[in-house]
């Protein structure tokens, strides 16, 4: 089965539990996790746990499945009115805009919930790497240094822009690649250098298609760094410069990788998909 | 040290760390968590767990210690405009009052997330009850059965009133009886009953308090449940009758204990607990 496979039917079983609760709760935490975006935070876990030797599918799944559990959580919240105020998500109504910001805000409650409960069905037997598993995604969600605490730098008079992007984006890819290694029974800490480098550039292909894409191509409002005067690295690099970061940052991922028994494949997916994070339009092997 | 001391200090070193994120969230989620509300949940969490012949402090009080934060965290969901838009919590300004809507969604989101740390956080000695502790408070705050689920029934058009308490109150009350027996070393499910009966005695307390205390005794405001057409037990039973019921209820809930180390204690303890639930000038010990 493949990753993209695994993923679904993982966040499939893990929502089917929600249809006994409130209908209007399950139907707004189904629209924020499905159909599903790229899952680049998964498949980053997943392709993290294989080259370390993966010896419990069930344990990577259940990272995998937390993480994306908690990004879904995130978006939701920050689409509510109190936030961006956003309509579209991923091509259609945003959770906030279809059922209102009451089951908005109980769907991303209630997802961050179930990523921990995941996590720890998951962990059955290896145990012992529960407790670093979960000190790793609530620290990339949380605060200090996760997304709660990266959504509330907008909430402040004055933002380290640096601080703001670790910890808004590039968190919860560090806790991807630390919790792949730990669910596989390796150490984490080694794989950060990598998951930073990915987060960074998962960044900076996000300004570029804010820049230059169209909403229908993004599934979202396009222009809106702009729009908000948020930093992004096209206004500051232009868009061949920001291009040219974007490859340094993935050759930077691919060298942080640490010896493991899948490094070589690893080092060619960590450029495939650097490049997929582009618009389309501007993907260098689009043809 | 006593049982609310215990809960203090461990609370207060679990907010800490917030410190080194933005302020304003840091401040939100101190305010939300202190100064201290009557504990409940924790006091019983702990007090089941010395009940079972406590072998690791430090788990039970990280167990009690993220109930509590679970409980706050809804609190202040609770409190934003799109729910009770509530002005007072605690006898002061609540958390979406004094700081907005978008930092009240923050700290209650990075408050689920510290409940899980510090239970991770916790479980050191023992790691192998930590997947079981985090399934229960993960159930007793997430959907099908869980706070949100609870929450989220209001937003139905048809709701069934015994489903919706358990959810919003009672699973709170039951995960901090297994919760306690767990980090104890023990099975929890044997105190489910105990821990179901605590919880609707705790509801028709807060019914009693609801209709006959005001704002300032309360620290939130009175008759609310009239206000909103919400059920409850002194309307539909009068004021003896849901004493009557509170007795009856603490009477179950001290029937309910299972054999254990310290069940006498823990039976003494509860009636004295119920009687505590009720406003000052109810209480049949009063003096």
């Amino acid at each position: 089965m493949d990753a993209t496979m695994r993923i679904e039917r993982i966040l499939g079983a893990a929502l089917d539990g929600a249809a006994a609760g409130p209908p209007g709760l399950a139907a707004a935490m189904h629209h924020g996790v499905f159909p599903r975006g790229a899952r680049v935070r998964p498949r980053l876990c997943l392709a993290v746990a294989a080259a370390c030797g993966e010896d419990d599918a069930a344990l990577a799944d259940a990272a995998a499945s937390a993480i994306e559990l908690l990004h879904c959580a995130s978006l939701i919240h920050d689409d509510l009115p109190c936030f961006d105020d956003a309509a579209i998500r991923r091509g259609r109504a945003s959770v906030p805009a279809a059922f209102g910001a009451p089951l908005a805000v109980l769907a991303g409650d209630a997802l961050i919930v179930l990523a921990f409960e995941v996590l720890a069905s998951g962990a059955v037997r290896h145990p012992a790497r529960l407790a670093a598993l979960i000190g790793i995604v609530a620290r990339a969600t949380g605060t200090p240094f996760g997304i709660a605490a990266g959504q509330a730098w907008e909430c402040e008079a004055e933002i380290d822009l640096g601080v703001y992007h670790r910890a808004k984006t590039g968190a919860l890819f560090t806790a991807a690649t630390l919790a792949g290694a730990v669910a596989a029974g390796v150490e984490g800490e080694p794989w950060r250098n990598f998951g930073e480098s990915l987060g960074e550039a998962y960044q900076v292909a996000d300004d570029i298609g804010d820049c230059l894409s169209n909403a229908s191509r993004l599934g979202k409002p396009a222009g809106q760094d702009a729009a908000r005067g948020r930093p992004n690295a096209v206004a500051s690099l232009g868009v061949e410069g920001a291009l040219r970061l974007l490859d340094r940052l993935a050759d930077a991922a691919a060298a942080a990788i640490p010896p493991c028994p899948g490094a070589a494949g690893l080092r060619a997916l960590t450029r495939l998909e650097a490049n997929r994070l582009l618009p389309k339009n501007l993907s260098r092997n689009a043809a």
